[in-house]
């Protein structure tokens, strides 16, 4: 691993951002805690997360449960479909994930099927790296985590992959919550698992991980989006599926027929938003467009958000237009309707074919129960007419009655609105991957003073202020205290630090990203000009001002709103 | 199940709180997704418990993984203790609650062994509440969800019970950040799984659930509280295990010997303080202690929280002196140090027993190895005499040595301190069963006017402000979404309604538990005394008076802070 990777998973250990998971019992791949200072900056970009799509969008919240049973999944696609090919060595029995051992041998191993990855390894005889064994069979291996839910083994479930579908399966629910409208835009922030067979990339392939999902469900005939005109003439850095990295408007993104569409394009910028509001550093992101092979089959048109990192430009967000392939396929499979009434402005005249009861023929035949056969006849829609005939129930008696009894007619009728499946925009993020990310950007090495600082963004660090008594005694401890109190208790996360020379505090809260330091000195207390007033220090400038103490928890909300 | 609970449940369901999971796909028993405005009431019962415990009490908060390797939970005892007894009809086949069975032929029919449980059947001749089967033997049902961890089955893995292990499995880190000081206060919320055999009871019986738990690591010696000071003449209400409610001020409860220690009492009543502070009726709610045969064998002291509830009373917190039994189990089980080291104020003499070499005995027998062998003797201590003979390896032999080679002998010494493991505090929230709760209680339905409100508090309310215009024209609206857009962008979720009469709309709000309604009438737009402002409707008193449309944002933040 690179040095400034292992720097900083080390710096990210040692002060309490992230601890791999179960270390005292050996550990297990793919896993990890997040400690005080890691829990705080990932709920902090959750909230920034939040306040972009509840309040700015207006799109509502909602948290579904984690394990679901088998049905969720075979309508999804994630039963047939969630998989790596996995080869086990003879030998040692160690997994392996086939198309990594295919590195170098291929110029893209992740589209070869089993057979011709086998085929791959026998002519280049491809060992086992760990013990030189021979390869055994490759073949599909699920990537959901499998439970049974209830006693019995008779029902299975699984471990969500991915939050998305809890939104799917709820939107007749939120559906009506809106009140029947749309666009409908929803969030939802929690765990998804993905049993890896085995990872290796620290927090860029984990086991268990963190999301944070947005479905937009929008009238496939209205890709629009109200606020377009604010980001129009925003810029960007995209690389089309042509490959040519180009720097353009958001407004030209969609008239050059770069992105699919408007909403589309809106939502890959408020990711931008998002990414650089969380401190990403622009120049080392861009949106790279879905080839066409690596695109699902039903979705209109996809990006990726990447951060440039040690790790090479990694996937942190995707940005999808799925059509209505989400809620066509979980209406199949359950049944049940999902679709949106759109309303017509005006009630519009429409034609259409329906089943008319000949009465003539039916007269004669039927005498005094024509007229309930007619009606029935006429419930019927020219689907229900199977080889030229058509079965009615009328009076309690089934009858099978030939074309002569009735025939299709087709009529012009007024009708208020009509039903469409709606589509989905998906901004999806990988909360782990921007929490490493965000690290990565922040984390500075001065190799000359020896000197590690993380330049997180005051709105994103853990620990907003670091509050220390120049000496532990003379009433210096007692007024810094009661600063560290007050911003406590003003919800203003701090930390209270007596002891070392003042230099070793400033460079412990540095290398955590604390934006501010505030120092009480003999100044503070003794009589003089400066009594009464502490300095603030910026971690950036390393400047220092004098304030009043007093003023403290105005002055640092004041910063932390700018 | 009683009126007002399935009214209640109606309204979660119609309204967004609570939505049944996988209900297109039939459902699964114990499983429930929050709604948009469940989602939010739950997201502020988590920020009031944080801001007691993290800007209160300084306490910190992690987020651990809920996949867990087999060690965790044989260390914590729920691989052999976490069951229930089930039996299944020899007919249907449907899995029941063994103890469930029993209810009405037993007192107390849980403390039931599997045995006993079989011969009761017998005795009363109970059969299958379903179809009337034979029922088979009652046996241990494990409530774990079992998966496996990477490919093959080699590695099981269980989804976590309870949030606390995350914390305890991480106590040297935990402990490391906190610069091995204690008292050391640790939160984590999350989901915790409990795969019921069959769950029947709401949201008072998940199978998948969220907890906010609190795990307190203190000095074994030192039970106190620094702000104890602040509670002690603060009433609860007791239930001891002798059964006789009592009311009395905390400070008594401890002096009296009912609460254990102070650090407790101190949990025990911020419980009742975090409860009411969320809306739960202090009438309704009371702490009752576990009966000696209901407290886990290594617990000090355990008190549960219970809220009164159309269920009956039912625990929503426990709070518990769990004594070092955690981190001495994962101390056992993982071979790694857990301790503490307790620095005295200043260092102690002690005396102890050591091995002392006898010279004069080695010396004529080992010649120019005795020097050698002594220091090896000596660097024994007691605990490795074995049978009167102790083995030491000096110059690549080993001997076995008999007394005549060495002594025990006591000494004084000084020392700085000592290792003790750290007792454990816990107080553990069911957030679902609190969320639940607060609903119960907060909801008021008035016969004659066939009118439901739901009093949540403003601080949990998940919308603060309906917004209205009167008319949807003549400016009404325009001024009317212009306050909805300051209210949303300032963080104050809010509602925009435009449809229907004035008191539907306030109806709506009232039932879903907003605490304040504004409307814009034609007196906020037309020339006169009233231009420029907007009604403000209080829930609760129904009473409405004026505002500036200017002042509103700080007019609902005052109110909101109150």
């Amino acid at each position: 691993m690179p040095p400034e990777q292992s720097d900083l998973l080390s710096l990210c250990k040692r002060r309490g951002f992230i601890w791999p998971s179960y270390e005292i019992y050996g550990g297990v791949a793919g896993m990890f805690d997040y400690g005080p200072l890691g829990c705080v900056l990932k709920n902090n970009i959750v909230e920034m997360w939040r306040s972009i799509y509840k309040n700015r969008e207006g799109f509502v919240e909602i948290d579904s449960e984690t394990v679901n049973p088998v049905p969720v999944f075979k309508a999804s696609g994630h039963v047939d479909e969630f998989s790596d090919l996995i080869t086990y060595c003879e030998e040692c029995k160690e997994p392996f994930r086939a198309d990594h051992l295919a590195k170098g041998l291929h110029s893209n191993p992740d589209i070869l099927s089993a057979d011709e990855l086998e085929r791959l390894f026998e002519k280049n005889d491809v060992r086992c790296p760990e013990c030189g064994g021979k390869l055994g069979k490759v073949e599909e291996f699920n990537l959901m985590f499998k439970t049974t839910i209830g006693p019995g083994s008779s029902r299975a479930g699984f471990l969500r992959p991915e939050t998305a579908q809890g939104i799917f399966v709820n939107f007749l629910n939120l559906y009506r919550y809106n009140r029947e409208k749309l666009p409908l835009g929803v969030i939802q922030t929690g765990r998804g698992y993905r049993n890896e067979i085995a990872p290796r990339q620290g927090m860029i392939r984990m086991r268990e991980f963190n999301m944070m999902e947005v479905e937009l469900f929008v009238d496939p005939d209205d890709k629009g989006w109200e606020r377009f005109p604010d980001v129009e003439n925003e810029i960007m850095t995209l690389i089309p599926n042509d490959g040519n990295e180009i720097t353009v408007t958001v407004g030209d993104a969609v008239g050059k027929g770069i992105i699919a569409n408007k909403v589309l394009a809106y939502f890959v910028y408020t990711t931008q938003q998002l990414l650089t509001a969380l401190g990403l550093d622009l120049k080392k992101l861009r949106f790279r467009q879905h080839l066409d092979d690596e695109m699902a089959h039903y979705a209109a048109d996809c990006w990726d958000a990447e951060a440039l990192l040690s790790y090479g430009w990694t996937e942190i967000t995707g940005i999808a237009d799925r059509g209505c392939w989400d809620l066509s396929r979980h209406a199949e499979f359950s049944g049940v309707d999902m679709t949106h009434f759109r309303r017509f402005d005006e009630p519009k005249e429409i034609e259409m074919d329906v089943v008319k009861a000949k009465h003539k023929a039916l007269g004669p035949k039927f005498k005094g129960k024509a007229k309930e056969i007619a009606a029935a006849i006429e419930a019927k829609a020219p689907k229900d007419i199977r080889n030229g005939t058509i079965t009615v129930t009328a009076g309690g008696e089934t009858a099978e009655l030939g074309e002569e009894f009735f025939e299709v007619v087709r009529i012009k009728e007024k009708v208020s609105g009509e039903r469409v499946i709606p589509h989905v925009i998906e901004p999806s993020h990988g909360l782990d991957r921007i929490f490493y990310s965000i690290l990565e950007h922040a984390y500075t090495y001065d190799e000359k003073e020896d000197y590690v600082t993380l330049r997180l963004r005051p709105a994103v660090a853990p620990i907003k202020v670091g509050v220390f008594p120049l000496m532990d005694k003379d009433g210096l401890d007692v007024l810094a205290a009661s600063i560290y109190k007050e911003l406590q208790s003003g919800g203003i996360p701090s930390y209270y630090d007596t002891s070392g020379a003042i230099g070793r505090r400033y460079a412990r809260m540095d290398e955590i990203g604390t934006p501010w330091c505030i120092t009480v000195d003999y100044g503070s207390v003794e009589e003089g000009k400066d009594k009464g007033t502490v300095t603030i220090r910026d971690r950036d400038t390393r400047e220092q001002r004098r304030v009043d103490s007093k003023d403290i928890v105005k002055v640092i909300n004041a910063m932390l709103s700018e």
